[in-house]
């Protein structure tokens, strides 16, 4: 599969893009599909397509440059009052573009964006059983 | 303002919780109210109420577990086909429970989970401009 995205040309210049930081690891560009004004990707300069290809130290940056992003969004002229952050990996996860990519969403009350989401509220025990089966996976 | 809540007591073992990991800087526990099964919170020991008061050492380390989560949930008796990892800063982002935390949930075809969003298609110059008062806000 070619590793190759967008966003590799984003990251080599070779696409347009309103970028907002860079560093030696990682790349900040505002997303040209935003669900609010300010909308920010955050993407490691390496094609890593999913979070298993995705070197943890990487991950680690990928977070920190969000927390900062966060915070100027709020004092920017955007004016932030509380911000996003969702990543979606694989398709069944809504990945659209297989380079990995930290959303970082601006908001304010009454944007339109959330989740659509239906919470349950199973027993101790069905928790505690799907726990142990992590667990059992974190351990391999 | 009290920066203890039911996480506090989660991680200091005086409320139940399903774990499914922890360290000497991270938990991680299934959410007791789930958007799919094995919806799972990463949170750092100490009670860092936003992003802002998140060491960005910890603010790493949870993107890291949540790694290490997201590939046990595809390998566990889950069988996750992909997965979201979700973030809410402030109350306006949909902030609940005031001590940091990532939510991981494992998606699968169907579960009806996503986002609620319209994205819109701003001109260049929009992106350029917001870009820049992004850019402004970081160098303070």
């Amino acid at each position: 599969m070619n590793p190759y995205t967008i966003f590799s040309d984003i990251i080599a210049g070779r696409a347009p893009a309103s970028k907002v930081y860079e560093d030696e690891d990682v790349v900040a560009f505002m997303d040209i599909r935003p669900v609010t004004p300010g909308h920010v990707l955050v993407v490691p300069r390496v094609p890593a397509r999913s979070l298993a290809e995705l070197d943890p130290a990487l991950g680690g940056k990928l977070f920190q440059v969000g927390q900062r992003l966060a915070a100027a969004l709020r004092t920017s002229e955007i004016g932030a009052d509380g911000v996003n952050f969702f990543l979606a990996d694989g398709v069944t996860a809504g990945q659209e573009v297989f380079h990995v990519h930290l959303h970082v969403v601006p908001r304010k009350p009454g944007d339109g964006f959330g989740l659509r989401a239906r919470p349950t509220m199973p027993p101790r025990a069905d928790l505690d059983y799907l726990a142990s089966s992590i667990r059992g996976a974190l351990e391999v």
